[in-house]
């Protein structure tokens, strides 16, 4: 017997049809004998209309109201999947945020999980009774329902997961499992049993949209062993774990990209002491984060070219800020780019083996592809190059670094 | 000063511009210095959205789990109201039943209030902060969400009314007001400026839908004000009030009517002791609630005709009951009929004047409208008459009894 959370995103609640489909997986999970909560999200579609309601009701709104609001798809989908098991003889109940209480900070609209009461809900579980708690939603200190952030029901998902020791965190979702990369750019591209936390946090906050960052963060934190598998297929997924229950270990796991970024190169700036600070202060106050910098040698002593890179998003706020301080930074020219990609090579195995950088290098050479910025950390290696190259770029690396299923 | 509790249905809030426009209304209420509290109900359309999505997962499911579901339509509207307040500046918060809380008992789905905490609402009530109140929910002695039943923010509205001693309770729906008669038929049907709780009462029950019956009942008991009007007209509407509010009184306020009853004749049942209840055993047995009842006198002393009216919606199971009781009944013949209208005269006045059943059966007498059935109670008339003759019948009687705008 095992305790097990499941977590169904939108697509596999999308209507009652679906709703019912998942009730025979969570049925067939205690029919193995294990004791089961179910988190789930939003039906797809309901929580974009509620979060348009509110942006039609006023552009600038209350995030207190707006939490109110948006946590209602979840509540829906909880019943909805409760009456599904009921009618399927399994022992059920539904759980919003408040009930349980899962307990945040008052941050509304982006809040953070502080505590989670468990009691009864164990006490339930074990008699057999299934949990279906709401996703994605919590209770402030001021006793009003907050709401994570988007993708939040996986952070919902593991954070019970911990709460209740569960032996996994199954996490259903569209696609069924972690792959080597994007199989939709790389045929060969290769579903992975097992992945290190360490590695699936460099592939979520690069751009692979499998789990919530914050999720993985958790995960890693609390040590609770996630599986990814999909809703609609019954095969096992990828078990996202620590590195130890990992025996063959991969010098490379896997290669991201993401079309998110934008670069900036300002030419000819003063190279002075404090004019990195000149520049990004603007940038940190105007609430525009920066990723990846680089700052050329100066070729005169006295001007240097400084390229880095901020979301696409955020491109246009960026530019209107730094051309503001045109005179303060006195560089001769800004130089936009939105048509870039970035592409990051991940693996725990880059930490002990040399050649994993040269390796990229050579092969975007032989491709004949310019690389414009470089950054690493221990366990990956990103780059950011002209965007219409990514699939190039994705099929060479995935066959350079051994990745290709065979 | 006054205190007034507001309460708008779904059509007022049907969408993003209507709400912002009750939000106006609001204020308008604000701004004359009232203290306010609104009660809102679910957008329209979204309650039945909801109930479809339960009854599509089980058609028989558990009322807890359903009432999960279907109060997120008003905690929506509550949260959009109080943004839409607040971009007109001024101060709102929504309340979730189980947030204020509004305690009810435990039956699902058709809950009754039991009590309202209303402290911390009245103190930001005073403090000129607008109480945006979820109508149709409370919580119950399970902490469980519950709900009122179908049109239970009326109820909401009147009992909240009533916990926080409201100078008046203000209906906003998509008619101006209670009139003598329904104006889609009679066209010289005249709007009431005030109705008695008794008559109001009747009206509710007998067909007229402007007020759920539960809620008249409620403001009965209490003593609330309730001002009927409508939230696209700027007018004063219909109040119903006590007795003693009313200066001038009517013989007769309304004319109600009713196409949801049915008759069913039982000819020549055996005249003897009990035959009553054991026609009336089985229906009662079968949950179907039988209306008008007429037992014609005996010709032969040993048979007799009975008639007597049920739901329309509960025609065919109440036949199937009866006559499965053919042998104990010892009838020859039953007759259903569904095409009948039950058309009721109501007033006050009717306690202390005699003439009133008398210029009913006159009337219809000389427009040469068949009564097949007629109850009374001490201040409605009612009788069952083929539906063709509705209109027709609708008319005379309100000209007959002095109801038609000059």
């Amino acid at each position: 017997m095992a305790r097990i959370v499941m977590k169904f995103g939108g697509t596999s609640v999308g209507d009652c049809e679906r709703i019912k489909n998942v009730a025979r997986r969570v049925k067939a999970e205690v029919d193995r004998g294990n004791e089961v909560a179910v988190v789930v999200s939003a039906m797809s579609g309901v929580t974009n209309q509620l979060v348009d309601y509110c942006k039609r009701i006023a552009p600038l709104h209350d995030a207190r109201e707006y939490d109110a609001v948006v946590a209602t798809g979840e509540q829906v989908t909880s019943g909805l999947l409760a009456m599904a098991l009921q009618a399927l003889d399994v022992p059920a109940r539904s759980w919003s945020g408040w009930q349980i209480p899962i307990r945040t900070d008052g941050a509304h609209g982006k809040a953070r999980i502080e505590a989670i009461e468990t009691a009864e809900l164990e006490r339930r579980m074990a008699s057999g009774q299934v949990a279906v708690v709401a996703g994605f939603q919590g209770i402030g200190p001021d006793s009003r329902v907050t709401t994570l952030g988007r993708g939040g029901s996986d952070t919902s998902a593991v954070a019970l997961a911990a709460a209740v020791k569960a032996d996994r965190c199954d996490i259903y979702t569209d696609v069924d499992g972690v792959y080597t990369t994007d199989p939709r750019i790389v045929a060969k591209a290769r579903k992975l049993d097992k992945i290190t936390y360490e590695e699936m946090l460099e592939l979520a906050s690069l751009g692979a949209k499998v789990l919530q960052t914050r999720s993985v963060e958790m995960a890693m934190k609390y040590r609770v062993r996630v599986q990814v598998l999909s809703s609609f297929v019954d095969a096992p997924g990828t078990l996202v774990c620590d590195e130890d229950e990992i025996v063959e270990k991969e010098l490379v796991s896997g290669i991201a990209y993401s079309r998110d970024e934008a670069k900036i190169t300002l030419v000819r700036v003063a190279d002075r002491p404090g004019v990195a600070a000149a520049i990004f202060g603007p940038l940190t106050d105007a609430n525009i984060n920066v990723d990846m910098i680089v700052q050329n040698v100066s070729e005169d002593g006295k001007h240097t070219d400084m390229t880095f890179t901020v979301a696409k998003s955020d491109l246009d706020r960026a530019v209107k800020v730094l051309n503001e301080k045109t005179e303060d930074l006195n560089y001769q020219r800004l130089v936009p780019d939105s048509n870039v990609v970035k592409v990051s090579v991940i693996g725990m195995g880059m930490r002990s083996h040399a050649g994993v950088a040269q390796k990229m290098f050579k092969t975007l050479a032989v491709k004949s592809i310019n690389i414009q910025v470089t950054s690493t950390s221990e366990i990956k290696l990103s780059v950011i190059l002209a965007e219409e190259y990514t699939e190039l770029a994705l099929r060479a690396l995935h066959t350079a670094y051994g990745l290709d299923t065979h």
